[in-house]
């Protein structure tokens, strides 16, 4: 997926495979009820048979996957090695993968996490990685560089979907203005957003999508968290939206409530697809796709 | 290390090795300089001898060791099974283990990487493991519980010792009085910290250390960042203390910079120590702690 060299990048890779397919993006989370409805052992074989049936199902359906990383650490290396055969898989399928990892850490050790995830070549290489902005975004600039540097994405976590996060991330962070001496405050998603597409606009390589995006999930009340979604990006900013589905957003209302971003923002759904069993995938997905295209006209 | 079943519980095991050994933490970080300078090769096999040599050093001269996962996730599922090696390691020397994953999530994800991470006898057993609270402390509350009740410890990142996470950390974060209506503001950070101090409270097993301890860097302003290391904790708040040696603070100074939380403060140094190289780290490890003695009296 890589094409670094030719100013196209994972903005224009994430473009091309949302126009050839539509925005959904299938979650592969092998939770253990999950792993027991589908026939399936709680074991990295377990895990490994699942998120090959996955992918075989998504294949010239969807275009874009997204593994839950939690869900084969648990078996430790032979977990990752698990993941390592399901990420290949999707590749080979030509299959866009966005590792679910949330990697966070101070700049040294967040750039050992992109090297791990973002090397072409290297076992663990998907497309682009969640990351987490708890350390500050410029904790994050070393892997922006060489995620853009190497044709592929991250996603920084701005508005998560889940209730609890509110709290902090609706928290009110100190901004210097432009005007000397002026100063004023922003919600941390706010701040997080603005940092991401700075950088994005500052990449002399940028196509017409950055390479770097923002996580906002679908059920968070935008307003009240002082994120615009109609807000311009240029680059445009590409978006992965958990939070339809099992957690009660519902994938037609993308428009609404993206707004602006609707274009590149990823319908992301794991549990309410994946439940459909290893038979009723296929028909899962495109079912959720024909609604998504009716949706979005 | 697990004696859950005694309400000994983590917090207990690690007073018991500070008291025995002082409160130094070895980092075991196998950056690529590292390894180079200890004429190891940037491999899976290289970071799986610089850990195992790294652990040699280590037992008998200090009580905890906390390997950075992301120097071992660059290699894949082959660096996993070298950072089990070293854990395992670790663990037949009685050292404790502290896994710097700062993993985060919502529930059930993070559920996944307590199970991980902190399930006697899983692959990645560890006796405590690094958090984020990026997505609510209430996010982090299962994992919490699972590691108490496995006699395993969390340390949730609260004030990091790198200069880029003060805007995001300091940002003011709304807080509902116990007097009906009132609300104030506090510090991300502050309000972590008393969530945290508030759960350890909460468990009517806790002894008189917690279970669930705070990350706090040696190098932030602790009075600008709202953060009071005088305030009283009961059970006692464990602090993981990064910002030592290579980031700037000196471990002499760990009593002034910590205050009431000292005791239980683990002095964590990882290149400033590894740089002695394989055959002067046992040295560099009994020098400092020396000086520690000295200075804590």
């Amino acid at each position: 997926m890589s094409d670094a060299g030719f100013g196209f990048g994972f903005g224009g890779v994430l473009k091309s495979a949302v126009e050839a397919f539509g925005p959904l993006c299938v979650g592969i989370d092998p939770h253990d009820f999950l792993l027991q409805e589908w026939g399936l052992p709680s074991s990295a074989a377990g895990v490994r048979e699942f998120g090959l049936r996955a992918v075989d199902a998504v294949s010239g359906r969807a275009g874009i996957v997204k593994p839950q990383v939690a869900f084969f650490e648990r078996f430790g290396s032979a977990g990752y090695a698990a993941l390592e055969e399901v990420l290949a898989a999707s590749r080979a399928a030509g299959i866009i993968t966005i590792a679910d990892a949330k990697r966070g850490d101070i700049d040294t050790s967040l750039a050992g996490y992109a090297e791990a995830w973002l090397t072409p070549g290297s076992p663990l290489e998907a497309d682009a990685l969640t990351v987490n902005p708890f350390q500050g975004v410029a904790s994050l600039e070393q892997a922006m560089t060489y995620a853009a540097d190497n044709g592929k994405g991250l996603f920084v976590l701005a508005a998560t979907s889940n209730r609890e996060a509110a709290g902090l991330q609706r928290a009110r962070i100190e901004r210097i203005g432009s005007d000397q001496g002026s100063s004023s405050t922003v919600t941390v998603s706010r701040a997080i957003i603005d940092d991401v597409s700075a950088f994005n606009a500052g990449r002399i390589d940028a196509g017409v999508v950055g390479s770097i995006g923002v996580v906002l999930g679908a059920t968070v009340d935008f307003p009240a968290q002082g994120v615009d979604v109609d807000a311009p990006h240029s680059p445009a900013l590409p978006v992965l939206a958990p939070g339809f589905g099992h957690q009660g957003a519902q994938a037609t209302r993308v428009r609404e409530l993206f707004g602006a971003l609707t274009p590149l923002t990823l319908v992301s759904e794991s549990r309410s697809l994946l439940q459909a069993g290893p038979h009723g995938l296929a028909a899962a997905i495109d079912a959720r796709s024909a609604e998504l295209r009716a949706a979005l006209g």
